[in-house]
């Protein structure tokens, strides 16, 4: 708990006269004035982040962390969780959505065994073993963890950063693969946006409609169980969370401290930023959301943090497929505002106004 | 007008046969089936375009076409139409939004000079002069072209592209720089689209609330004096038009007619796309809408020719910025299909119907 406090001891506000410093750039440069909109605001709010003025992403990260979900027993995906394990073996030999649309966009994929129920047979280097347990327990019948998992989860994500930035580490994108963790993440969002578990719930990797109906019967059933306190987020973590849940949530306040800007992915990225939102408001200022999932729980997160998604294309894979293309979007808003000329070294005409 | 009989003659339809093949193959990828939603349908339409499926895109341009227009003694812009040719040496030195996101895409700049109201003092192999006149008429007093020059515009939008193929042309992006084409555009759009003036004019590049009265209203008395015939793209083309609009309609005439993707950029590019959608309705099966433009008349053209845009990121700088950016997920979506294991080959176990 000592490494979390310390983690949130270190988060700051943004650095909001730097902002107004990039603001008077982009109004120099040879461009009508907010003519470039959304990538104008988030250069601005990457500069406030980093508290730098020139910046470069030569380092940029998707961590996709791992886990398996004990409430899969209760038939609540398409897909056995097999896939979890599998999916990550995909991932190391480079055949996933993940890793063709972080190559595209010049990142590298750092995954992370956060609990998957198997023993993985793989050595790579781009793969880190964080095992908190062998998946959770299904949180149909108890809590899905201890207290002291979710302590450990969230203090595994900031290690994982902690550890990365010695190779390099400019922005982070967050991915996750867990079969049932929608399940989860419905569970997250229902109880902190106070919202009815039914206005959360969607199909995951693809439910049919009494698939879903069983889906929210369960998550229900859960709330119910646990009572998670919704004052408390180790309290929501530990009874109806996931490892990877809680490793990204590490991960977005480790972020947030060494002011390195985290791009969102998804609906399981939004539950995890919700639960770091919940121990430290500041972070959200260091989040970018990088798109607006299929998965109806996202828009209720987006809305209840005050995100606005960049990319709205109908994705509801995962992985930080997402985040990747949301990376892509942010790199070039920060080119705009490094290697655009401006009015007067260009020789061009400013506005008359009229 | 031959040269563009010949073009339109050549444009197909789209090879639905290997779209169904590449569903499949979409289908067999190692995610829930249909969760990338919009990458999925870009990679299937483009197969469709380019009539094969191993797709590489190694030669991306941006064509960005300057003109002048006459109707700027009107003040219908907020900035001096000198901005036109002094934007175009920007252009050339690679200051411009243009440069800055066609270099972070991979993407090459062809700027053409299709009427610049100057003769420019630069001599670049980026840049192509093609003056078809030293800017249009003002088109508030009498048509801004003769029907002569109409064709040619097209026509060199045509030649452009064949001069280009030779250089390598995978992808199209459209662009343009033009002070006072917002107007042109804001003209052929209410005509084709039958919408009222007021509903498709915008700010262009800052006016304030009386400006945009007035070029309302200058729009409604350029439409009254020249009578264009929207049943007649050269005669619009020829009374409220420009010459960069022109030849945009020709490079996505001659793209369609070579099987070539064409990323449309913002409004005026949209204009253009009106134009070409006019002389051949199947043009439009090789568009894909890069961004939605805050200009809004952009709305009314992409509802009119039902395309989606990828994007909508509140730009309304044109020059091709949108394309450029739209053009690299186009790019994704295509690795997407090309680079991602099937569940057969990934040992990936599938859904079962639940």
């Amino acid at each position: 708990m000592d490494k979390i406090r310390q983690t949130i001891r270190k988060i700051t506000e943004i650095d909001a006269k730097l902002m107004i410093k990039a603001q008077s750039r982009l109004d120099n440069l040879t461009k009508p004035l907010g003519s470039l909109g959304r990538l104008e605001e988030i250069a601005k709010q990457v500069v406030g982040i980093m508290g730098k003025e020139k910046i470069v992403f030569k380092n940029k990260v998707i961590f996709t962390l791992a886990a398996d979900h004990g409430v899969t027993e209760e038939r609540i995906s398409a897909y056995p969780k097999e896939v979890t394990s599998q999916m990550v073996y995909n991932f190391l030999n480079g055949g996933a959505g993940i890793n063709v649309l972080a190559r595209h966009v010049g990142a590298r994929v750092v995954v992370v065994d956060m609990g998957v129920s198997s023993e993985l047979k793989a050595q790579s280097e781009n793969l880190k073993v964080k095992k908190i347990a062998l998946g959770t327990q299904n949180f149909a019948k108890g809590p899905a963890m201890t207290r002291e998992e979710a302590i450990k989860s969230i203090e595994t994500g900031i290690e994982i950063v902690e550890e990365e930035i010695v190779n390099g580490l400019d922005i982070v994108g967050t991915g996750e693969m867990g079969i049932g963790n929608t399940s989860s993440s419905s569970a997250i969002t229902a109880l902190f946006t106070k919202t009815e578990v039914s206005e959360v719930v969607g199909r995951g990797t693809g439910l049919d409609d009494a698939g879903l109906e069983n889906k929210i019967q369960v998550i229900e059933r859960a709330l119910r169980i646990n009572k998670p306190d919704p004052k408390d987020p180790l309290d929501v973590l530990s009874k109806v969370g996931g490892f990877e849940i809680g490793g990204l949530a590490g991960i977005i306040l480790a972020a947030s401290s060494r002011r390195i800007p985290v791009v969102i992915d998804g609906f399981i990225s939004g539950a995890a930023a919700l639960i770091a939102y919940q121990l430290e408001p500041k972070t959200k200022e260091y989040m970018l959301a990088s798109h607006c999932s299929v998965e109806k729980g996202h828009k209720v997160i987006l809305n209840y943090l005050g995100l606005d998604p960049i990319l709205d294309l109908n994705l509801r894979l995962g992985e930080g497929t997402g985040a990747a293309l949301g990376i892509n979007i942010v790199e070039a808003a920060i080119k705009i505002l490094n290697e655009m000329a401006t009015f007067k070294k260009a020789g061009v005409s400013e506005s008359n106004p009229r």
